[in-house]
């Protein structure tokens, strides 16, 4: 988990990685590690910018993002959502003809749109680390974080080339890439990281108006609260693009919380034992 | 949180602990290391009564449980809830005329009544350590189980010598004794310990419906479905016993669900950030 790739020829020769916080920082040191092509990095954050080359994550990291931009054969967005979007129409008028685009944004279909209303997607692939940390910014980043991650891979069939380009970079990082269709990726966000985001969410809510404080908590319940400290506003911006399925999923969890509620005050424990042995077995995986 | 108490004099001359699973198993050890009280112990479990003897956490470990109890001025009763209550009667005729009876069942107002039936309210001090392992039997028992934990405190004020020695016990142990009502304890224990478990596997009943697998999930999501895999046996026995509150937590959680559900789907994430930012502010506590 924690080796540090061995440094081996990359098909980049010129990697710029715009946004430097935990996910860039994280692909700019992983990329120095491991490979041979240099790096870049860009922040709106001046800080950030100087971390970065002091920790020698990039070779340089210009004031202004068209520099970092400027020659690079693979620009790496790494910036939230809506950012990573608006950017698409911006880079188009500035990347080098050959140069790949790829973005670490958590959802694939907004991203998908906006390559394709820039002309952009022969040249784009979608990627998504399923690896995080509870801090943010650059000091939060490791060249390790993707080492043993699933990274969703999405891409327009007429960029193969890139996405294997793509594909062969992280695997250098130690990830595992796994081709999604976008839409089919955004569904399954909703389901596996929007869901239990906000069902921390709504937890926390029901335990603040009982009156109940967070010290209260034993172990498990703090676990199933740890998500309510994230970011409202990482999370909005991914929740106003997510698909209908969020929806579909939150009125079935709570569907299955009212028919727990009832069950309980009927006393009716035989059903309350199967929801348990079904939930069990589920997350037993079998 | 990992040293071992010194061992020093207890005011129980013969503690006899009955069920050597992880909590009576860790308490037994805890006694031994800590107090110079003769240990003895009983389970159900031929296995358990010779692992516990041959771990040293007890002296000895008669077949029957009356003989553990014979000469004993302290019984800990560590098996589940129903048990406690049930034993509670049968304790009443083979106790020390002097003898104190404590447990460390997860509800404390069942017990309360159990032991005013048994006519034991004076020598009965209930405890319910906030402490717990994923594993469960003698061999996840652990003498610092209790180091640093939290052990509520319920007794009538008639036993409030008893309750006295106890606090001094769990000190012993590492613990913090705080004092609780009975049955405002089983209300907290309704919001804090039973609605997170339902709400796990409410969350996990719903993935399983979406057709997700457990493999599919990240950090977050594992996260928030690990105590799907607890005992349904256990909890049914608490869950039964447990108050209305856990009803009305329930009840209020699905609300905040199913309003969550109409703010995404008519696009008001203004809604959406306050309610996240709301339990960000709760989970940090200011």
């Amino acid at each position: 988990m924690s080796s540090t790739p061995k440094r081996t020829e990359s098909s980049f020769r010129r990697i710029a990685v715009i946004g430097l916080g935990a996910m860039g920082g994280s692909f700019a040191r992983a990329a120095t590690a491991a490979t041979s092509a240099e790096v870049v990095g860009w922040s709106p954050d001046p800080d950030e910018r100087l971390s970065a080359v002091e920790a020698e994550a990039v070779a340089a990291a210009p004031e202004r993002w068209s520099e970092a931009v400027a020659g690079a054969d693979l620009v790496m967005l790494a910036i939230p959502l809506g950012p990573t979007c608006k950017m698409m129409a911006e880079l188009a008028s500035t990347l080098e003809p050959a140069a790949v685009v790829a973005d670490v944004a958590s959802l694939k279909g907004p991203v998908a749109e906006a390559a394709a209303e820039a002309g952009l997607t022969r040249r784009w692939v979608g990627c998504h680390p399923m690896a995080g940390v509870a801090e943010s910014g650059f000091a939060a980043s490791s060249p390790t974080l993707y080492d043993g991650a699933t990274v969703w891979i999405t891409n327009d069939p007429e960029a193969e080339d890139a996405a294997d380009r793509m594909r062969t970079l992280w695997t250098r990082f130690g990830a595992t890439p796994q081709q999604a269709d976008p839409h089919e990726h955004d569904r399954m966000i909703a389901f596996v990281s929007a869901l239990p985001q906000l069902t921390a969410n709504a937890l926390a809510t029901t335990l603040a108006e009982a009156g109940i404080g967070p010290e209260q908590l034993g172990s498990g319940g703090s676990d199933m609260t740890r998500l309510a400290t994230s970011s409202p506003d990482i999370w909005i911006d991914i929740l106003s693009a997510l698909p209908e399925d969020l929806v579909v999923g939150l009125r079935l969890l709570g569907k299955t919380v009212n028919d727990l509620a009832r069950a309980v005050e009927g006393g009716d424990m035989q059903e309350v034992r199967e929801a348990m042995v079904r939930s069990a077995t589920w997350k037993a995986g079998s």
